[in-house]
């Protein structure tokens, strides 16, 4: 990416192995993101370009000397970051913290939205997969990288539990994630806040069983008016943005907690107040993807969870500048990149 | 109170038992407490008046007919606000959420700062205390009531658990208490940050290890120079201006949390975005003391824990109004009085 709505498909020299840590792997299968969308849309134009995608899965290549736990031949998921494994913060489970991590597409790290990609830390990074690479779970799998780890997180930092109610706000593929994993929790109800017919359809076979269409403080209403007035337990904020931060706040029950996993655009947290007096907990973050791929893959490989579906659209390397735009303009949910 | 710095103490008619939930109740120690400071300061002048003060402990003189769980002659402290004890919060243990609840010095329901109470919701409010007036540990037994049971609540907010490196921001009553409840449930630091030799130097003997007297930017830096460059895994918010809050957030570890307990003068919480790239957890409020009370009390009654040290200063009624300029003065700590 060149800048705002300038992406490009362009050779670049192959990857190789570089630190005995590392693990050369051929993607075969990679995402757009959702939050690739914030700088297709602000990114300020630059020469040298940036390197795109953090979601990928595939089959290695070679490893480094001291890789111990993928070989070549292995097929494997990464999580969106990269990490050691062994650090304070990834002992805790805290991968996105790592203090030797970083990220896909900086720092001479290839971006995964190419045919290969160098992978730092290997052994700490990788996850076997025990499938083939035409496995038809693929798109599921491959949802393990970012998207339904990252649901799964939300639903984590929302204290979502059997019994609960849930709201989830946002109708994009992580959105739809967390209703997938707030279901596989045990939440007894769970309303989907979103605009979008052909997505909200998708949540309530996901599991959603109320759709909230509106927005603002009618959307509050209508979830308050579903909650007997109280609000919901648990609330995943899967947007970022200022208005729908305030709306997941403000649909929050009392002593309950909203998990943020969209980015947020703005400095500051609204209803400081108001989530004080309510006693609402606030949490989540960038999902360590890591720590739960080994937990949720036994749950995609028996078909029990289906979060492959968010992908509504495939497209080669050379459409992936479509791919960003009909992203960018919600014609497409998902983009699923064959390179 | 009829304005900022404008206290009077005054005689009102006495309170009689109204409604059959109800509790007369004879104070015979209450306190002033450091968020009365806020209206003491801010208060637009008004000719009615706001009754004052939530923290008070006395015997029980009469109840109404549907009153089960106290008596006439029972020694009974009270939480700082009143709740039913049967709601769908008050079940789980949110008691300052309570749907039939209130705050004392409102609506008809007396302040604590003077010498007889209504007490309504009695069965759900009070709690008996196996002691009797006299009592030595009256002053630690009052905290219950609030600053005490506060701490305590910061502490669970900030996931306080054995092993941990605790930071408390604010050396008053509540810090201190935050402190004394760090320690109790296992936290392996303490870091008190304050700038009033005499409290810190408290701080100390209930079990903070460290001090940190900046400030600010300078005062963050301390802290990490302290935890390794991490920050601290749990960071008691015992003040709630901008700058203690910033400060707060700002030393708390990644995957940490944040409890916040003092009241926020702000309408929006800082650090929105570095608090979420860190995965920070923010949580608190005003503490359900009422879930509290029975657990901390044995510790008092054993004399594990003295937060009653945290009272540095001793009034009768008539000297209220000077309490108020001592506390907010910073020349008294905390203020007990004794109608």
């Amino acid at each position: 990416m060149y800048g705002a709505g300038d992406v490009r498909v362009e050779n670049v020299p192959d990857p190789g192995l570089v630190e005995p840590t590392d693990a050369l792997v051929r993607v075969t299968r990679a995402a757009i993101c959702g939050s690739d969308l914030w700088p297709y849309n602000q990114m300020e134009p630059t020469d040298g370009g940036r390197r795109m995608g953090h979601e990928f899965i595939g089959v290695v290549e070679d490893v480094g000397a001291e890789v111990r736990t993928v070989k070549a031949g292995d097929f494997v998921v990464t999580p969106f970051v990269w990490s050691d494994g062994t650090c304070v913060f990834c002992r805790e489970g805290l991968q996105t913290s790592c203090l030797h991590g970083g990220r896909y597409g900086m720092d001479g790290v290839d971006g995964g939205q190419g045919e290969a990609v160098r992978v730092p830390q290997a052994d700490g990074t990788l996850v076997v997969l025990p499938v083939g690479e035409d496995d038809e779970l693929m798109p599921s799998l491959l949802t393990l990288s970012d998207v339904m780890a990252t649901g799964h997180y939300a639903a984590l930092s929302a204290q979502v539990a059997s019994g609960k109610t849930v709201a989830v706000v946002g109708d994009g593929a992580v959105g739809l994630c967390g209703v997938i994993a707030s279901r596989r929790l045990g939440a007894e109800r769970i309303i989907i806040l979103g605009r979008h017919t052909g997505r909200t359809a998708l949540a309530e076979e996901f599991g959603a069983t109320d759709v909230v269409s509106e927005r603002g403080e009618e959307a509050v209403e209508r979830v308050r008016e579903l909650t007997d007035g109280l609000g919901a337990h648990s609330v995943l904020e899967c947007v970022g943005l200022e208005q729908s931060t305030v709306t997941a706040l403000a649909i929050a029950r009392a002593g309950g907690a909203v998990g943020r996993v969209g980015v947020p655009q703005d400095e500051s947290i609204p209803h400081g107040v108001e989530t004080f007096f309510d006693n609402v907990t606030i949490g989540g973050g960038p999902a360590p993807a890591r720590a739960y791929i080994e937990e949720l893959l036994p749950d995609v490989l028996e078909g029990r969870i289906e979060p492959g579906r968010v992908f509504d659209r495939a497209s080669g390397l050379d459409e992936v500048p479509d791919g960003y735009r009909a992203m960018n303009d919600r014609e497409a949910l998902k983009v699923l990149i064959e390179p």
